[in-house]
């Protein structure tokens, strides 16, 4: 399957050349971006991504498309597909040279669907994951918000090309342990459920989002706090969410291992990830 | 004058469907810009605008354009001008979806020549400014580079509309006093000129290094460190640095007022900025 797009509502004529050369979001990332898993022909967790979508438009002053007009285009871009991943990526559109936003912009809506990753023969077996260098910077006023400034994530993921290491484990610069590069981060000790609380950096994962219901809803404690490594040492189990890959339990941190758990296989089951 | 454009050394034939959907400057900020002063037929500084360059994209393991392409396009697209602005703003280039570059991607190389600001009537004539509410995310690993990721200044220049108020001044998250929204700030105590050392966040501007070394050449002391609040309340003449605008001095910040010094016009002086 290749990449079908639509920009603004329309197939571009060539997607090699589509976007505006003065697009805010590629001179300044001045936008957010959603990703959701399309499967069995419906994405899954629509409601939560549109959700967090229209939080980050308040967050930054972007106009939020309307929900009708998204539906529509999503409807238009899945139609026929089983499998995919949906990308909406949304900027301030075309602005003159300069940072400051001009009110009345019209937004550029970018929606791509791409194909699915092979989904892996075991989800129950575990991934090893690394640290990364790259740290992550603390900036409240964007924290959670799935924004377009992604060059800690792009370096991060630079670090390593082993096929073997599916994931990097990301510290804040303060050392708090946040995320992993393209997920969250679960940790799981004595049954209690714990992770960061992205008070200053790191994404909201709408997978994350689902997992801490699931879990409150199963009678499991659920803690957001700030973590550290210490925490991570100290886990029973160890799991990374994101919208595309449902849960992946952990395994392997260096000389580290940790068991795919119960909690973890519990809150998989309910979710019908696996 | 409209803005002319180079695109990957060629005139893109519509230059609001020029960029592809899939480049990573749009979609990470995945990348790098430089934005000079086009002045008398001739790039101002454009050496140390070329070093930044190439510095930068060390950091973000880039390939740097080489030196004598990027001379020629300029001299192609400055063609028979006095008088403009040159924003250079290179991308990884196209990618797939998720955040690992890939090696040997073909990066986007983007060229503009863009209309010159009016100059200052009376360019000693010191200009109001104020505080930004928006912070500056710290993160040694990008501090200094002029990348892609700017949803901060975005967001702080969106603060305000004022046409009174000619810049913002930032502090980082912690309260250290940074830069202006689009400038380095040097402060003059004493006789003595002080600059923040961006160790953490902030642009190591052009201008500021111009202004340092003829600070240095002109005997008088200048010191690269932390600043606060207080230091800028203690200063005795204030002014903002760009590569665009030269050297600004700073009048006004809510109640407090500064002349415009004696330092500062014989910086302004030697630079032949006034």
């Amino acid at each position: 399957m290749s990449v079908s797009m639509l920009l603004n509502g329309h197939p571009p004529a060539d997607r090699g050349r589509a976007i505006a050369a003065d697009d805010r979001g590629l001179h300044y990332g001045d936008g957010l971006f959603e990703t959701a898993l399309l499967t069995g022909g419906r994405i899954r967790f629509l409601e939560d991504h549109l959700e967090r979508l229209a939080a980050g438009c308040g967050r930054l002053g972007l106009p939020c498309p309307e929900r009708a007009q998204l539906l529509k285009e999503i409807a238009m871009l899945t139609a026929g597909r089983g499998e995919g991943i949906l990308k909406i990526t949304l900027t301030r559109g075309s602005g003159g040279r300069g940072y400051r936003p001009t009110a009345g912009q019209a937004a550029t809506r970018l929606l791509a669907l791409h194909p699915a990753p092979e989904p892996p023969e075991s989800p129950d077996v575990g991934i090893a994951v690394r640290w990364c260098s790259m740290r992550l910077g603390r900036n409240p006023a964007l924290a959670g918000i799935k924004h377009l400034n992604r060059l800690e994530q792009v370096l991060a993921q630079g670090e390593w090309a082993a096929a073997d290491i599916a994931e990097g484990l990301m510290l804040d610069t303060e050392g708090e342990l946040v995320s992993a590069t393209a997920g969250n981060l679960f940790l799981v000790r004595e049954g209690q459920l714990i992770t960061s609380d992205l008070r200053y950096c790191g994404i909201r994962g709408v997978m994350r989002g689902r997992v801490i219901v699931a879990a409150i809803e199963a009678g499991i404690e659920v803690e957001e706090q700030p973590l550290w490594t210490t925490d991570l040492e100290a886990a029973d189990e160890v799991f990374i969410t994101s919208a595309i890959r449902g849960i992946r339990p952990v395994a392997r941190l260096d000389a580290r291992k940790w068991p795919t758990g119960n909690v973890t296989r519990e809150l998989a089951a309910v979710l019908k990830l696996w």
